[in-house]
C-alpha cells in the first residue's frame, strides 16, 4: 500500500474533529461540501483524502457521520494506548504535559526527561520526571514509542538520538535546530519563533500595502 | 515588487539563525553549500531565497557573513518595535509569553487579553491583562499589529474579529478551529493537536513497516 502522506493525515484529523463536533441538527448524513466548508479544504479533496480511510459516501446522501467518523478513527488511532515521553519540563514542556493530557485516549506522556537534577525525581502533571541518563531503560521498558522534544537547542539532537536509540519513531520538535535523524523517523517541527517572525513580516506587508494604495 | 511567499520568509529565518550562531573560527564567508547543510534545505535553494533580501555573494568567496546577516535582518525585522497581545493566558499562553519575552527586541508583546474576571487586570510575566471588551481600546491605543490566539477553541473566532476589527494583520493561532479572516490578514495556525495525532501515526507506521520486512 502506498505510504500516506504528512498532509492528508493531518486534513482527515480536521475531518474527524468536524464529525465529532457536529451540531445534533445536522442529521445523520454529511456531504462533502460540508466537510470542505467546515475545514477550509475543496470538496473534491476532502473526497480524495477520505478515499484512505476506506469508506465512501453516495453521490445522493453524502456520507453517514457516524461510519464515517468510525473509519476515521480507526484509521487515525490506534487500538491500544501508545506511550509518549517528553523531555525537557520547562515552560513549554509544562504547558505540553497539561494541553496532552487526557486530550486522546490512545496516547499517553508516561514520562518526562530531564538533565537538570532540580527537576528529575518529581512528579509534573502526574507525570515522573527522570534523568536524561535513565531515558533508555525507561523507553524501552513503558514501550514508549512518541517522543516529544521541548529541551533547549543546544541539547536537541543528543536528546533526538537517544530517543531514537531506545526505539522512539515519531517526535514533535519543538527545538529550533536540525535534528540531523535517519529516514524512518518521522519528525514534526513546530518552531514558535520562525512562525512568530513570519506572522510580524506579513503584518507589516499588508500595513504597507495599506499606505500605499491609500 | 511580488510578494514573498511565507515559505521563503521562514527558510530566511533559517538562515538569519545560521548566521547569528556562526561559530567564530568559520571565519568571514559562508558558501550557499554551507547555509544548506546547516538548514537541510537545497544549495540552489538557498541562492534563489537570498535573492529576495538583494545581495548576491560571488561564486568564489560565497556570501560575506556580516554583510549577509544585516540584509536578512533588514528584510525580516522592523526598524521600530512592533507591538503585539495574546487572547487567553491558560496554560500554552502563559508559556508563550515566557518564551517570547525578549527574544525579539523588534517585537514586544505589550497586552493581554482574557473572558475570565479571575484573569484580567493582572499581570502576567509583565504583561497586563485586560478584559477582552476592552481590547479594541488597548489594540488601538498602543498600536498593536500583531496577535496571538491561545483561547478556548470556541473562543476563537470572536477574538480574531475583535482583533482585526481594531487593527491587527497578522495572527499566529493555536486554536483549533478556522478563524474565517478576511483576506489580507496573515493567520499561521499551530494545531498542537494535529501535529501529536501525525506523530503518533507515522510511529506507528514505521513500526509497522519494520514488523513486515522483519
Amino acid at each position: 500500500m502506498k505510504p500516506v502522506p504528512p498532509r492528508t493525515v493531518g486534513r482527515l484529523t480536521l475531518y474527524w474533529r468536524t464529525l465529532r463536533d457536529l451540531p445534533p441538527d445536522e442529521g445523520s448524513h454529511v456531504y462533502s461540501h460540508y466537510l470542505a466548508a467546515k475545514t477550509r479544504i475543496t470538496p473534491a479533496q476532502v473526497r480524495r483524502d477520505l478515499m484512505v480511510v476506506g469508506y465512501t459516501g453516495t453521490p445522493a446522501r453524502g456520507y453517514d457521520a457516524r461510519v464515517l467518523r468510525e473509519h476515521i478513527e480507526a484509521f487515525l488511532f490506534p487500538k491500544t494506548v501508545q506511550n509518549a515521553a517528553i523531555a525537557g519540563v520547562g515552560n513549554i514542556g509544562r504547558a505540553l504535559l497539561k494541553f496532552f493530557k487526557g486530550r486522546r485516549p490512545t496516547l499517553q506522556i508516561v514520562a518526562a526527561f530531564e538533565t537538570n537534577p532540580e527537576k528529575y525525581n518529581r512528579i509534573f502533571d502526574g507525570c515522573p520526571c527522570h534523568s536524561i541518563e535513565n531515558a533508555a531503560n525507561v523507553i524501552r521498558e513503558l514501550g514508549i514509542t512518541v517522543g516529544i522534544i521541548a529541551v533547549p537547542d543546544k541539547e536537541a539532537s543528543f536528546v533526538a538520538q537517544v530517543f531514537c536509540n531506545a526505539g522512539i519513531r515519531g517526535i514533535l520538535n519543538f527545538a529550533r535546530t536540525p535534528l540531523g535523524l535517519p529516514a524512518g523517523i518521522y519528525v514534526e517541527d513546530i518552531d514558535l519563533a520562525m512562525s512568530m517572525d513570519k506572522v510580524a513580516y506579513f503584518s507589516r506587508q499588508s500595513l504597507k500595502s495599506d499606505s500605499m494604495s491609500g
